[in-house]
């Protein structure tokens, strides 16, 4: 599972991370930072080495001269490592720590750990030092008085907020580019992704992204399958779906189970599974009164968290919940319209009255694509106003309300017509048509785009001098997170779960979908788009929360699709309320069922839960043999700093 | 919040803790086991004190003379602190893990530390050290060729599962008790109970019970309230308990949100809340092929998981569902037999068949208790089957089967009558006589019953010397833990939570017995039972999620009781199906806010959150400074180890 495949970054000073100022930076400000980057860890400073981007030939007018080079020696990346706690597999095979004492009992450790640690992971213990290069005594940065410095705020965090530093960003390496994307997607190949390589070059967050990706690709087969059967004996009557459904119920459920020990799984390998989240920084944008925080009992900027929570129950909540009403009444003009249409077509059918007929569909298809488009914006900007003080914070926020619009945007036609209007055969046209048009949208923005973008731009993996590349690179856009991919294949999750069994083709298309995803998303990465730093995910995060939550509203949408089908009612040919008392309680009993499945089945497999149990018992034994340990120390430390 | 009520236990060598092995221990074994518990802890002894007990006085021919009283010195005692992770207040205020090099800083560490333990911490303390105290070359016992040992194996446990070592109990404290008892219920008052007090000296598991049973009380006041203005004003008639329906159910989500925040202070305060759990021991029952531990490493009984699994899944699964049917047939017997001698009686009613309708409804609740006992006989010995290796495991499963069986033996009839005879009136009937009837078992046998016995025993705070003291206590019955009293709050909480709204004065019966249960149970602990082991619990466990689950049934119910009221009837005069689709929409809004609810209010108030993050704060800046730290130590112990 390790990664031995992929060589290993070699060579401590060759340039590793981007620094872009302001071109009209001022000149005793660059000297300040350079200084401060430069300086001795015990002087307060970050210890890095950084050279300013000298261009070789010919330079432009209005070329930018502030772009920086940062790199470090190997032993101070092998103490940052230290620092952020990364784990390695150790000589016994389990995943521990890193600490530069032992550094010999790591299993891929060799002479004085060149090569020890990926690029990737260089670039990320680069960027965690400058974010927590500290203000010492300074009270704004030099050449501007506006941007107030204070003991202990980050300076790189005060850059960026007042736009002094533009951008910060790691190299790519064309040469593990070059192999990765060969492995990856260049050929047309049966096997798995190359998910260590992916996790090596760019990060656990987008190799678990790009395993999910790949799981529920897997995941699919099966219903494919059944779809393709379905078509291919002609099942297709709508009368035949009981059984589809009840098998969607069951797969929704076992899948999302499956897939957190599969996710655990693969943290562990990566090490990032029992890693202890590093104290995050406030946000660039975060402001607030200077105070005492009560945690680190640093001076920094406090904003009352009643606040903020008066900021989001006040105000982005009565929001959210018009935006909802908002696209709610569209939907139900967008009936209206249907109707009218539809009464116009059967008074006197000609050809402008056929044509009119598509015409309600593609106005309600344009507008919910207007409304998606101003509501991230508006949710983007509440989420900002919201001032979370950390970025995990301000994501789950940002998640939670686009996740709620967009499920309510793309799924409420769909839920009106299968229950309001109880259509199976107008629900099963507007699913196909939905996931058709959207799939074919999708296709083109990330796989006909890209492609036609990239040949435009040259090969990016072509061989040049370093300044150019340096220069390309800065000048490629940037990799806006998982947050896209993850909401696509959210929606592709809904479309089949919630509905696959009045259209079983669905999973097919999302299966065809998906592949080509997986494709288009990996040639995106390698050639498009600036390297991401990586990000030392244990989990997909608030994302299994939201597929957990689409699942057990499967269980409901199935149940109750189920309970209407014509073989389920005719078995209570009398009564209905007989039919709707055993929908609901067969409901309610699979929706117990599955919460108590989520709870027996452990998260962790039990291999990995030994090994773990194991690393903690081996530290208490070594508290116990060794009682001046750890906690006295810890004492003495809080007392300096009291 | 802190223990400065109550004195501290003083003096290091009056006893702690008996040990009484059966009368007819060879001498070689007794001769062995003092001298292992008296060797130094470098020899692998546990370096305690041990007396044997000689009596004062006459001694009578049948007295057990292997009675041996335990203790420690203070050093010991507090070296064995340090090995639990006792957490303690810190002079910072905070809770910090308590270490002998750093004792000065405590707060109420004065001297040589004389004073800073509880008696109840000490016994626990010697608790584990006696449970830890492990077979060095010994294959048996000596005297015992068939009491096998091996290296590593807890010589307690082997004595205890060979009935050699019959009891160990720690030893009440005269004088803090009469301090304690007169506190807690010796005078009536209207102040909460001192659950300091209690803590200090039953330990934080008995504390958390008693804690929780007057949470419960309290939250049980606003509905007792209600109840008492229906019956006040008359508004009986059972038309009106849509409002008291709607009540219930937010009150049961509520409250129980509100306990986690009430449970986490707590434990905060005594310092569970974030104490490391000791690897447990396997249980003294526990069986297995000798093998090598994965976690350890140490050669133990293995089971294998996937053995104990099929008895899990094969037998006990099928067993529980055959009761559980079984319970369902006995309650359709009653049903047919009610409705037998209704029309008897309806027919032609004399005095006689007047009599003869009570008689189905006796032998039903004698019946439901017989199968009560039966089962939970049944449960243990299938749960001992089972063969779990720790004690935990062991009481999760046990508690599981016996909830379940008691769940449904006390409601399906309930159940039965309200949602498939929908006739309220009979279902108000049946829940007042379950509950009066339960309650009048529960206070004789909880209240008068003690009573009767301690008048009979003496009294139990008489000063007597301490012979003859230990030999009362050792004849004095064993505290079974506080699973029963738990389960009778579940009941209670059923009752109130699932039907009160159908009879409003539930609430205040289960009230007013709530108050008898802590001033009875309060009188039990002191003066019944030989003293418990305190159990560092940080919270009630398995039982928050049986009472979570509860509620998640109570909003079903209530729900389904709104939807059946002829007010909300009366909105839809022509269709039932609406009606329906409306309770089920609403019942189905209610439950996902009640997750969502679970989901946003946190489980572990800001304050003291805010408290440990600074401790894991303070740990990490520790770490960053001194980087040789644990994690070398850990390692170079591990290789010792292999």
């Amino acid at each position: 599972m390790m990664e031995n495949s992929g060589t290993r970054y070699r060579s401590g000073i060759s340039p590793l991370v981007v620094v872009v100022l302001s071109p009209d930076t001022k000149e005793e400000t660059v000297s300040w930072l350079l200084r401060r980057m430069r300086e001795k860890q015990q002087d307060g400073g970050a210890e890095l080495l950084v050279n300013q981007l000298r261009s070789e030939g010919v330079v432009e007018e209005k070329e930018n001269p502030n772009i920086f080079l940062v790199t470090a020696s190997w032993q101070r990346l092998l103490s940052g490592a230290e620092d952020l706690g990364l784990f390695r597999e150790f000589s016994d095979g389990s995943m521990r720590s890193f600490t530069c004492i032992n550094s010999h009992n790591f299993k891929e450790f060799h002479g004085d750990g060149d090569g020890f640690l990926s690029m990737a992971e260089c670039q990320y213990i680069i960027k965690h030092e400058l974010e927590t290069l500290r203000a010492k005594d300074e009270t704004h940065v030099p050449g501007y008085t506006q941007a107030k410095l204070y003991p202990g705020k980050s300076i790189i965090r005060r850059l960026q907020s007042k736009r002094i530093l533009i951008r910060m960003f790691p190299l790519h390496d064309q040469e593990e580019l070059k192999r990765l994307s060969f492995k990856w997607y260049k050929k047309v190949k049966t096997s798995l992704q190359p998910l260590d390589d992916i996790r090596h070059y760019f990060g656990e967050g987008l190799a678990l992204y790009f395993g999910f990706l790949e799981y529920f690709t897997m995941a699919l087969m099966p219903l494919a399958l059944i779809g393709l059967l379905y078509c291919q004996f002609d099942w297709e009557n709508y009368d035949k779906y009981v059984f589809f459904a009840a098998f969607n119920l069951i797969w929704c459920t076992v899948i999302l189970e499956l897939w957190k020990r599969c996710s655990a799984s693969l943290a562990y390998h990566w090490g990032t599974l029992s890693r202890k989240k590093v104290f995050e920084e406030p946000r660039p944008g975060f402001h607030g009164i200077l105070g005492f925080n009560p945690v680190t009992g640093r001076e920094e900027p406090l904003y009352p968290s009643t606040k903020r929570q008066l900021r989001v129950y006040l105000v982005s909540l009565p929001f959210v919940l018009l935006c909802l009403y908002l696209s709610l009444y569209v939907m139900m003009i967008y009936f209206q319209m249907e109707g009218w249409v539809l009464m116009l077509h059967d008074r006197g059918p000609t050809f402008w009255t056929n044509i009119l007929l598509f015409i309600p569909g593609v106005i309600y298809a344009v507008v919910i694509e207007v409304l998606n488009v101003l509501y991230r914006y508006a949710a983007e900007f509440l989420t900002e106003w919201e001032n979370h003080r950390l970025e995990s914070s301000y994501q789950n926020h940002l998640v939670l309300k686009v996740l709620v619009f967009n499920f309510l945007n793309c799924f409420a036609s769909l839920f009106y017509i299968a229950f309001i209007m109880q259509d199976l055969v107008l629900l099963r046209q507007n699913l196909a048509t939905l996931l058709i048009t959207s799939q074919i949208i999708n296709q083109f923005m990330e796989a006909v785009l890209p492609y036609w973008l990239q040949r435009r731009c040259n090969k990016m993996t072509m061989e040049r001098p370093l300044s150019e590349q340096v220069r390309l690179e800065t000048d490629m856009s940037c990799y806006q997170g998982t947050f896209d991919d993850y909401l696509e294949l959210f929606l592709l999750f809904g479309y089949v779960s919630l509905f696959s069994s009045v259209y079983p083709l669905a999973a097919v298309f999302v299966v065809l979908n998906n592949i080509t995803e997986i494709y288009s998303d990996a040639f995106k990465m390698c050639n498009l788009f600036k390297r991401p730093f990586s990000d030392p995910a244990a989990n997909i995060g608030i994302w299994q929360l939201a597929f957990e939550a689409m699942s057990v509203i499967a269980i409901v949408t199935n149940c109750t699709l189920i309970g209407m089908s014509p073989q389920v009612r005719a078995y209570f040919p009398n009564s209905e309320m007989h039919l709707m008392l055993w929908t609901v309680a067969v409901e309610h009993g699979l929706l117990a069922f599955k919460f108590f499945l989520a709870f027996l089945v452990p998260d962790v497999p039990k291999h990995i839960q030994i090994k773990l149990a194991r690393l903690e018992f081996e530290s208490m034994e070594a508290l116990k043999k060794k009682k001046m340990f750890a906690v006295p120390r810890l004492r003495r430390v809080a007392y300096e700093e009291e």
